[in-house]
């Protein structure tokens, strides 16, 4: 039997300030591999169906995968589960950085964190230590301030710390997670996280990572570095442009969403290419955290006119598009500052950027007007609100208070049918590609886990650019379907490694399998693998169904279903999802009608207890509302 | 002969970039000690009359002190000397934290900065060894991020920087030298680093800092701890309230000007009493860095509203004086954003609320209207405008680009007799202490070396405070000219060794005694002390009058002459400088006409030379002027 890797899981209590030790049973491993994966696994069978996100009930699992903290490219990751507060669903979130391999030197795979705390605390861990540590100096703090301190306090310099700001601290359902400049971003963890009054989780490791079997190991390596250099979208166009070396292209073909997806595109466009702003704006081309040679992360610095000063590791794609296109937006250096302060206070990027577009439409209706706005004149294109805007929310003030309920509540108390407009799905405001123009992503955003994020289903961006490619012969319906099923396995499945996903498109299926077996001393097949990612696609669906989800909720923003782009190459279209949805069901192996994965598909996937305990659940459910 | 230590000097020319490493002669450190005397003496001899602050004939000297970087407490600090861009006249700079220290271990005294650069650069001095590096990618940067990201890029979290942000860049008169949170504040120094295209000095040594004598050493700093722990002054007030620990008193003295120095005291002014915000604002007692037990530091945090996030170490007393009751602002939390902005920006901040608040002035008076401000409506009190008037003054942008130039030179655009409340002297805007309240102190603005500065004759609060509790009795002028020379001399040899002022009020001259006879193998006396006390401020005094510097231009603002505080204790006040400044340079041996040091007072300190090489020059120069 191969050597395998020990995979240490710590669990604290913050009711109890109990800490548990425990290792994660090899079969787990096989079966799970890791990171999201695994981390599924724990979020079902520790977060039981109808919590309060926000409750003691809730818990927050930060996982590495079984290439964290390795020499392997790309790995520099983490991925945190919990149950979102904005969509009351399934939530993983991942972010790069120091954190995930720093928790892996500590000797652990996992941390389970329990139970709330009545005070502001933050959590020290050094290998098998942890302190409780009182936060009572830092609660207010913005996240970059609050990890300076921490470091201070320390005397440790290397600390690695995931944090939150004002906005986690204050609940607002869409705050994130921060490490370094980094967001574990969307679906509100960070509010979890606030609600435990957990200011910060502080890693600190002294072992050195093993791989089982160093030799076929440190060749692996050399494979994925040679197959990345070979790849030149990953190991050039990435260093150049990052998350952005598809703008033009994709505001071309009217997928960049303009003006609350009014438009696919606009006159101004061109401001948003990385082409026209990184010379002016980009100082440093940066990575995650070694081993990286991609550095896709750009730091940007404005060095004039009223957001002078403002620096970010920043803006992605998306942020560009939520802020910027969705906004109406082509003042690059009011994006930027507006980036930077979502970093700074612990904010979603993109739910922040959507529902400050969602409500410029509502004002610019008279939906809202200045009574409700506290006087802000809220149109399109005024880019010098954002940072104020943004400031606000996080400490849910003046306006701010308002746009921290995010797109979907806005809406429902709005009225006036702005639901028609309001570009969320589940509660979750959706990412920066138009499906109007590229069907297969409507998949993505109507049926992925954790609402409208654009990465849930496999890359939208990689998914827009193929739709575009095929305009003359548009992908077959049952041709999207399978795309978007397989590039979301294989998501899941880079989410458990866990790989970068822009890197890992330039390592091959061969080479993945090569370095995971040396390193964790399994003897997995690439069929397995995909297996895992499957597996995982279907537990977090599993969650999903439990918390009540069924086919009627796999839907769109109406605007999406009956409103065409005003003006662009996507005039006339508009997504018939349902025959998309059905396809997409089919081919998943998921009940047509009900959108629950079949006894079939689940028991293929060696998930069939989940399904009969669901069952028995839902009965005995049934039987007490008939006896009620 | 005992054993002494070797004083090591680098000197760096940034045209030529040559390297040029000595030893500080024995005889220098036996006359003038170290820090700010030694600097006052190479700053008189390599710096020649008439030089344009702002040209590469301009240099800056980083100094260290005898007692840096030891064991001794209190003694963390360095001085920078150059000529003021913002008086054209001497300038010294002290700041606290961890650069002296480190400079000293990298093996050097003194750090001598000629030339300039005609590209953005830093240099990084690691022992021996100086790299002249790029700095391109940081120009544009704050403070805070330049630290970060130079640490960063060095991979040394204990590299310790001395930087210029964006107000030193764009040679903003009043620009600060940032180390860590701390600034060389007044004066310009900022501007002249900016001026030779100098981003930051980074300083990292690995050599321990010698003492002569170790055990006669140790002995002497236990003597400094006990004499620090006996004075509840120095070791609870500060340690409670930092440099705020008088307020209340000398608010009820009216010594507190308020609304550009109208008046003394304001029924506001309880609202900037330490008692008042400290609770809700501070969340940290700090110190420069060790070796230090007071703290007197005070990290403010801002929780909510349009301030929130803000976090400064500080503001101290001046930053509240000048922001706030100079300003007529009482919102605690604006002024912690705005002086959260000086240190960020790197701006001056006494020089910076002094201008905002004359400009408001000006506004109030008409003087200046909305189309001058930009449609600001520029009025006293106005505590939301501050953080944008500051950013916009680092930036010379909007009214910033006015507010840039300073009081003196504001005054001298406006006209209209705006130079009667014009609250600078020598063109550096004058400290929180209204000597209609405490005349003593109108003999440290009007005559210390670097202008209005308070701290220049010695501590200005500890005069006031004698001025207040002899009010029954008040003191005479001989009394009051005698205690700021007096005073004025210890304060430089307080900078020269390097103390902290505030502590140094609580160790007796012959602990200090003992502490630098050890530390350094001298046999010093205390009279000996003091004379390099005098030695430099008659050197500094020196430096001026080859600059031009006569009587008539140790004056003060027309207001303190000639207007009472409109209410408060010091109603019906005004200062009579001319009796005062005759007695002052009897007391010092300065001529009475000229204000010139006499040949008597100078070769009683041994710088009788300097005097017959001035008057052979001032006689070529009127020789030549006569031939022309």
């Amino acid at each position: 039997m191969p050597h395998r890797i020990r995979r240490g899981l710590l669990r604290i209590n913050l009711d109890t300030r109990k800490v548990t030790r425990d290792v994660i049973p090899e079969e787990c491993v096989e079966l799970l591999l890791g990171g999201r994966a695994l981390g599924d696994d724990f979020l079902y069978h520790e977060i039981p169906a109808g919590i309060e996100p926000l409750s003691p009930d809730n818990k927050l699992f930060f996982s590495a995968g079984p290439l964290t903290g390795t020499s392997a490219p790309a790995t520099s990751r983490y991925v945190i589960h919990t149950k979102s507060p904005q969509t009351g669903l399934y939530l993983c979130t991942l972010s790069g950085g120091y954190f995930g391999p720093e928790l892996r030197r500590t000797g652990h795979d996992m941390l389970i964190i329990e139970g709330a705390s009545d005070q502001p605390i933050y959590l020290a861990i050094w290998d098998e230590k942890v302190e409780i540590r009182d936060a009572t100096h830092l609660w207010g703090m913005p996240t970059d301030t609050t990890q300076e301190f921490i470091k201070e306090e320390l005397g440790d310099s290397k600390a690695r710390i995931a944090c939150i700001g004002p906005a986690g601290e204050r609940l607002v359902p869409y705050a994130a997670i921060i490490n370094e400049r980094r967001a574990a971003g969307r679906g509100g963890a960070g509010a979890v996280m606030g609600s435990k009054k957990l200011k910060a989780v502080v890693v600190r490791g002294s072992r050195q990572v093993e791989v089982a079997n160093s030799e076929g190991f440190s060749i692996a390596v050399r494979h994925a570095l040679s197959d990345i250099d070979r790849n030149p979208l990953v190991s050039k166009e990435f260093t150049l442009y990052g998350s952005h070396h598809g703008t033009s292209a994709l505001s071309a073909g009217g997928i960049v969403p303009w003006r609350n997806w009014q438009n696919g595109s606009s006159p101004k466009a061109k401001e948003l290419f990385p082409e026209t702003w990184r010379e002016k704006f980009v100082v440093q081309d940066v990575r995650c955290a070694p081993p990286c040679s991609v550095k896709c992360g750009k730091i940007t610095l404005v060095r004039e006119g009223s957001s002078a000063g403002a620096i970010s590791e920043g803006p992605d794609y998306e942020a560009v598009y939520s802020f910027g296109s969705c906004c109406d937006i082509s003042d690059f250096a009011a994006i930027i500052e507006a980036d930077a302060l979502c970093d700074k206070y612990g904010l979603d990027a993109v739910s922040m950027g959507v529902s400050i577009a969602f409500a410029m439409e509502c004002y610019e209706r008279g939906i809202i007007n200045n009574s409700d706005t506290g006087g802000l004149e809220l149109k399109f294109g005024q880019g010098h609100l954002l940072s104020r805007l943004v400031h606000d929310t996080a400490y849910r003030q003046c306006f701010g208070e308002v746009l921290s309920l995010g797109t979907k509540k806005m809406s429902e108390m709005f009225g006036k049918g702005s639901d028609a407009f309001a570009m969320h799905a589940k509660g979750l405001e959706i990412g920066g590609y138009d499906p109007r123009g590229a069907k297969s992503v409507a998949l993505i955003y109507a049926c992925g886990p954790r609402g409208g994020c654009h990465k849930a289903g496999g890359p939208s961006n990689f998914l827009s650019m193929m739709e575009l490619q095929r305009k003359g012969s548009p992908l077959s319906t049952r041709e999207r379907a399978a795309v978007v099923k397989s590039k979301g396995d294989k998501r899941v499945l880079s989410d458990s490694i866990i790989f970068c996903i822009f890197q890992h498109m330039g390592i091959s299926d061969e080479v993945t399998v090569e370095l995971l077996n040396a390193a964790a001393g399994f003897n997995w097949s690439i069929e397995e693998l995909y297996a895992i990612g499957e597996r995982g696609s279907n537990l977090e669906r599993m969650f999903n169904v439990r918390e009540g989800l069924r086919r009627s909720w796999d839907t769109l923003p109406p605007r999406l279903l009956n409103e065409s782009p005003v003006t662009g190459p996507n005039q006339g279209q508009v997504v018939k999802l349902d025959e998309l949805v059905t396809e997409f069901y089919r081919i998943r192996g998921w009940d047509i009608e009900t959108g629950i994965p079949t006894a079939e598909k689940l028991n293929e996937l060696g998930l069939g207890k989940i399904l009969s305990e669901l069952n028995s659940n839902l009965k005995a459910a049934a039987d007490k509302r008939s006896h009620d």
